[in-house]
């Protein structure tokens, strides 16, 4: 099950409300449930840089059903997933990449947000999934 | 001089309105005058290869200045620019992307549609640039 | 808005100065505001290794408009950024990557050097953007 | 044995007068005789799809001491080198690049140049090789 055009452009919405409150320029991006790109937005003046980390921040929620930044606590020097960042191309393990759940607790898609502070990131990115749903995912089943 | 996110928002809407007409479900891509991305949309039921193939195709007319469909008639086998696909980590030169030149004759940027014929794919471009500019280039200077 | 060919001859003929007076051989690279190589110079007996780091510290200082080795501090093991040189097909963090800022405050483009410590790398790059504008950019906006 | 960076520069200002006089804008690319990039530049309003079109070239012509059009009519459908465009992380086979020959009749780089049809192509290339040698290799021995 995939998240709709219309969510994820409602997701990129928000977002971009929260970053004008908050005072940042951003790029945010949304994918479904297969990791591959809906809605993406970069507001002026954003980084250029920002792109890909944003793509990748919502591929990487994507891809392991949690938020960026519980990865990147896992993938540090000693940690059991160091180095984890190498596989898919490129993770981004850092903050600002959310799963987007569906009220029945199925994965529908994740948003990546990147562009200023990674605090900001990730207040911009649960602004994008408190729109249309939830970022926590119940233990099993959540795809299908 | 790149466009602003308030064009590449037009422009996707304009492109998105007449795919609807058209009846078909596309992916149209804008970049900015240096082929960084500005905005994404995938329709629903839109091919998820065309996710790619879009975006290529906007900055495949950023990269030359001129419509994608020009290039492939250049690029075919015994024509003088046989394989340029394979520079720029691919180009995709069929129909469908076209370059954004603003009122003073300056490239701002481009946008590539892809997800129907590369006719409908063409016009759904021409939709999306129509809204914010043009897609002819003088001859030079083109790029500031 | 982008540096000019002119300018970028320029930063790079100021930075080889700068490098020979220092006694080091190094890798210079200019990009315009859309990250895009505009001239690039290897001096006799510069590393090979240092093609592709100068042109991805010039890359990277033009992705996030700062000096590449402010984003170092950042990306270290348990740092806010930690991972984050995966993005972008690599980006190069420590310093020898400076932004090019013109007069009006606006990003025209970025230097990136390398071939000797980066103190000197840094050096050499700052020769190199300052005959030509500065390297420090205001809140915003800063790119157009 | 290498082209030096003296060599490379007076390749590429030649290149840079012969693309002025014919009225085009260039990226010219120089590499030594192990393919790596010594050299670059793009003119004012280039093709930014050039860039890399120019490198590829360079590249080409040195990987198998040739020009590159040569290799071109041997890569067509049926010819027997069809799709070698696919190694080397993307060739380019149609003319621009020529090796570059010192008077002992040994390679010592390559030049690529792009952003014009393919004769006003080679024909800058060509000026930027006869500043400093020649492009026609002996049969063997031609690299040391």
């Amino acid at each position: 099950m995939h998240v709709t055009f219309e969510e994820a452009q409602q997701a990129v919405e928000a977002a971009i409300k929260k970053a004008e409150e908050v005072g940042t320029q951003m790029c945010i991006a949304v994918v479904d449930s297969g990791a591959n790109l809906k809605a993406f937005a970069r507001m002026n003046d954003a980084w250029v840089g920002s792109i890909d980390i944003a793509i990748k921040k919502a591929k990487t929620a994507c891809f392991f059903g949690m938020p960026t930044g519980q990865i990147g606590k896992l993938s540090q020097p000693a940690g059991p997933l160091f180095g984890i960042e190498h596989s898919n191309e490129g993770l981004i393990t850092f903050p600002g990449g959310l799963p987007i759940v569906n009220t029945e607790g199925i994965l529908i898609g994740a948003i990546g947000v990147s562009g200023s502070s990674v605090e900001n990131d990730h207040l911009v990115a649960k602004a994008g999934v408190e729109i249309v749903g939830l970022s926590d995912l119940p233990e099993h089943p959540w795809r299908t």
